[in-house]
């Protein structure tokens, strides 16, 4: 465990001097040291053929309320508001914001009371287990506001999973007489969250868990969370990186180029920073899952690209590839999923090879040795493969390259030799000072979540709606985790295991969504026309210093607005249609409900709900 | 070739609009449409020793005076100066600001003479030798303005060194009627450039030459030059990434990150990242050449770092190493040299390994298959290794992860198990858009070329010293490229090939400099210490945007404002002992000029005189 972590340290660099002062800003309604809350109705979960069994999953937990958070109208004195003790841990991948999450939530405590304490657990999760904290004062935080990296307090194995490991969650929560625990991080981390919340209900125990969305990918996203904590800054790095290698490419006029992002299993990442730079070409895993694209005719579809351009005499291109593309790659997929099996029944990696179906070996032996190098290695704390280890992007770019030969044999192509250079960008990303939009998003989270612990909520997600609007329009709630939750029922690879365990998965991109029609729309252009953008990095004052992904500004994602509205407009109908109305109006509302809710019946049927894509894992 | 080059695009991103709309600020002398030229000493080289090979070499433009450009008293009106024409070429890796100085010289040019024309060879020295121009005109310059790349115009093979080559460059000079020609780029192109002004001389050929110092690598620094353009802002991405990188390090504390960095033989990239940035450990190519460290030495010395870190319970670091440094490790040098002398033979690839040396094949054969392939690269357009292609970080990383074990099974280290995560920083930042610093010195550079060819010059390059200083206090002057010369006197490889060719060549680091100095001092802190510096990305407005590579402003390196003080000392000495002075004046002036020039002589000689360190090559 790293000696360093939370220790004091001198701010060198003058714009990080700068940032240190930057003053995070707040929503309206959390101004205050207190909120009002309103309950909303009972939730249910976003895939309904799966509430059953997170019902089951979930006995003391799910169908909890939505809840908002209002101002308040005056506040108590904070003598009159008991003392309370929370604890906050990283969990999952580093974000940029993180420490603003703790300074949010350090804040909002002394708000609450003065005499409040706040622990930060040291090295993740191993250190919730181990029960080693840092208590998080002003001091500590002095040189950790709006800063990168999650250095406060460090992360590990990032997984509260067994019983084991429940257990000794509960017994630090138990010693440390908590009031709450913050869990930040991801999908697995949220998922891991909900069944902490269950398990210390069930063992009657007081701590109340909060989860945060904090990931760097972005595919935490459904109806209550509209982004995470540093995708935002992420996606800035990146777009940045990618302009500028868009514009090497094309002054020198002889590299393509491979990039790929970190991101896990969805694009999120990959087709944001797509929309910022525009880039020749964007492989998203949404589409050759929902195509069904094998790794052959990807390839032949960039070298189709290829052609095209050199007919143009553009020797040169830029690629972008989210990390998780292999897996959606059908018989990538399908082999990913036999090494993983081996790897559950603890096979030794040496004998994995000859333990594989045949089809599935020979795919195997027809990959160039790094990339089965590296489909063998240990896995993911949430059991998926190390994907920022497979260098997707060296293979498409090793077949391309075998195929531009081929097609130059065989006279199909008769352009310059086809050159590639490649990069994986994730690590020099996640580490960067956060934008003004994580600061602030981060900040305010960190404030619901100590309300959500204030008004004795557990299992429930801190979030933030309507974030395209400037802070001012922001909305404060709360949704419980098992809302968020689905349940796999396709069968996982060749072994058949049934997956039943109810998690919050990752959202795929939405192929439906405006964002991506904008994309679609520009595709052809952006391969042929060098159409390239550049954001430059990110700018911390002045114009642009709060720019927003352009993902978040396109879409309309305000779905506690839109359910304010809809009860509205339920209300409205009880005021006209109130006993003494006159029958033509009775009847006229009883036939227009009627066809409202056979509409929205048939909507609602597994097969067409918003779920998420099931072709893509 | 690129049909693009020089399309009118539009700027997308709101960042990059704003760019185009900055204003780049010129020093006084700049300010008008002419300058009064001050002309000085004739020059000799910076190797006394080499001056009369370089004399040899060059017997029309050696020897030149240095030109320093001041303010005009008055313009004349721009009727009574007759118009110019001028070509333009980008030669050598794209370097941010290229477009600045096209810029540049385009508004000198035009205030010139309206009726002046530029013209832009498109696709680099291939366009020049094909004659492939762009007229720049301010609609073509609009989207170009402070933006990244070389996009404007290309670039291809980056020489001029040939007689075919010469030659078909001064058929079009003459073809155009080329008043001047604009060479921008490196070491080498410089070198080319000096070439082609007295091939030009010799021929009657009246187009004038001027070179520009546009480098990403920093390494065209002498008592004329400063810096590059480029350099600074590489620099600062770059340092953005690694402290990015940093961050991620310290978070997880399970990572070793080598990042290797673009920048050529010299290690200028990395020394001013390590300044930015603070990573743990910089391995720089002049230490190991000194020092004479073999590659297994340097192995030690990094898993002594390791060990000494794991001591306090750190198992995360980050190691900065130039590009350069596998050709000064003494070995890898001879094994290099060997390879380059057997393409030189036009020996094939396949057989090279058969052809080597019994050491060196020995020595090839203990290295990891892929840096076996990549050692037998095709060269550089300067002969020299395609140092980009090889992943020195990777056998580095390799090699300690071998060396960690080994210390691990004789129980010399007791630590967690050692990971490395490798790194190229090169190509995503060339193309970045430029800092204040890199837009304001190519603009600047972009006039100086014009008065250079306006004055009837050839053979010298744009120069502005005292860049430290803000910019209404820089030095415009024009220096003659063959001042800039030396000649390698040393054996290159095993072959014994004596190599006389006067040269500008790369600077080494300065180990004898201030901020060298700066470095050693703080470098067993930065090992230990985790004393992360964040320099955050380039800002470009506001506080912070106006900041300078660390060590330009560390170095005093104002040798024109120097000579000027010395000639203004020589002068009061004259005017002290003006004929009619008494005895003893003239005797104690005698006596105390004696006592100098004995001094000067002494360390003038060779082997004294601040030459390029010949240990690096």
């Amino acid at each position: 465990m790293n000696a360093d972590y939370g220790a004091s340290t001198e701010l060198e660099g003058p714009l990080q001097q700068r940032r240190a002062l930057y003053q995070p800003r707040l929503p309206p309604c959390l101004q205050g040291a207190t909120v009002r809350v309103e309950y909303g109705d009972a939730t249910t979960t976003i895939d309904p053929a799966g509430a059953p069994e997170v019902a089951r999953a979930f006995p003391r937990t799910y169908g909890q309320p939505l809840v908002n958070f209002l101002a308040a109208a005056a506040d108590k004195a904070a003598g009159e508001r008991p003392p309370i003790r929370v604890g906050v841990v990283f969990s999952g991948r580093q974000s940029p914001g993180g420490h603003n999450l703790v300074w949010g939530l350090h804040d909002a405590l002394k708000a609450h009371n003065p005499h409040c304490a706040l622990y930060g657990f040291i090295g993740g999760t191993e250190g919730l287990f181990a029960n080693k904290t840092l208590e998080i004062t002003n001091d500590v935080l002095a040189s950790y506001k709006n800063q990168g990296g999650f250095d406060l307090l460090g992360r590990s194995i990032d997984q509260i999973r067994t019983s084991k490991q429940l257990s000794a969650a509960m017994t630090t929560c138990t010693n440390l007489n908590l009031d709450g625990l913050v869990i930040v991080g991801g999908v697995t981390s949220n998922s891991d969250a909900a069944q902490l919340a269950e398990t210390l209900v069930q063992n009657n125990c007081k701590t109340k868990v909060v989860g945060v969305p904090v990931s760097l990918n972005g595919d935490l996203k459904n109806q209550f969370v509209e982004t995470t904590v540093g995708f935002d800054t992420v996606c800035k790095v990146n777009s940045q990186l990618i302009s500028n290698v868009c514009l090497d490419a094309i002054s020198a006029g002889k590299y393509y180029y491979f990039v790929r992002l970190m991101g896990r299993k969805a694009s999120h990442v990959a087709f944001e920073c797509a929309l910022q730079s525009h880039p020749n070409m964007l492989i998203m895993g949404e589409e050759v899952a929902l195509s069904k694209l094998t790794l052959m005719e990807i390839i032949n579809k960039i070298c189709d690209g290829v052609v095209a351009r050199a007919e143009l005499g553009k020797y040169h291109g830029v690629l972008l590839i989210p990390e998780g593309l292999i897996q959606s790659i059908p018989e990538m997929y399908a082999l990913i999923q036999e090494i993983s099996i081996l790897h559950n029944n603890n096979v030794p990696v040496a004998e994995m090879s000859s333990q594989l179906s045949p089809w599935a070996a020979a795919l195997f032996q027809f990959l160039p040795p790094f990339i089965r190098r590296e489909l063998l290695l240990h896995q993911e704390s949430d059991n998926s493969a190390q994907l920022s280890q497979i260098d997707t992007e060296q293979l498409l770019a090793h077949l391309v390259e075998t195929e531009m030969t081929k097609r130059t044999k065989e006279g199909r192509y008769k352009g310059r030799k086809f050159s590639s250079v490649c990069h994986f960008f994730g690590y020099q990303a996640r580490g960067s000072l956060p934008s003004n939009f994580d600061c602030d998003y981060a900040y305010a989270l960190g404030h619901i979540s100590l309300h959500i612990i204030a008004a004795g909520l557990t299992g429930y997600m801190a979030t933030v709606a309507n974030l395209k609007d400037s802070v001012d329009k922001w909305r404060c709630a709360a949704a419980p985790l098992t809302a968020m939750m689905s349940v796999k029922r396709h069968l996982r690879g060749p072994g058949a295991i049934p997956v039943g365990k109810p998690a919050i998965h990752p959202s795929p991109i939405d192929l439906k969504g405006k964002a991506y029609e904008l994309l679609r729309e520009k595709a052809s252009s952006f391969l042929l026309d060098d159409f390239y953008r550049t954001p430059g990095g990110i700018q911390y004052e002045g114009p642009g210093s709060d720019a927003k992904p352009i993902t978040l500004t396109i879409e309309d994602q305000d779905y506690i607005g839109d359910i304010e509205i809809l009860k509205q407009y339920l209300d409205k109908v009880k005021v006209i249609v109130k006993p003494g109305c006159s029958r033509d109006i009775l009847k006229a509302a009883i036939s227009s409900m009627v066809s409202v809710t056979d509409v929205l019946t048939v909507m609602s049927h597994p097969l067409n709900c918003e779920m998420p894509l099931f072709h893509f894992n």
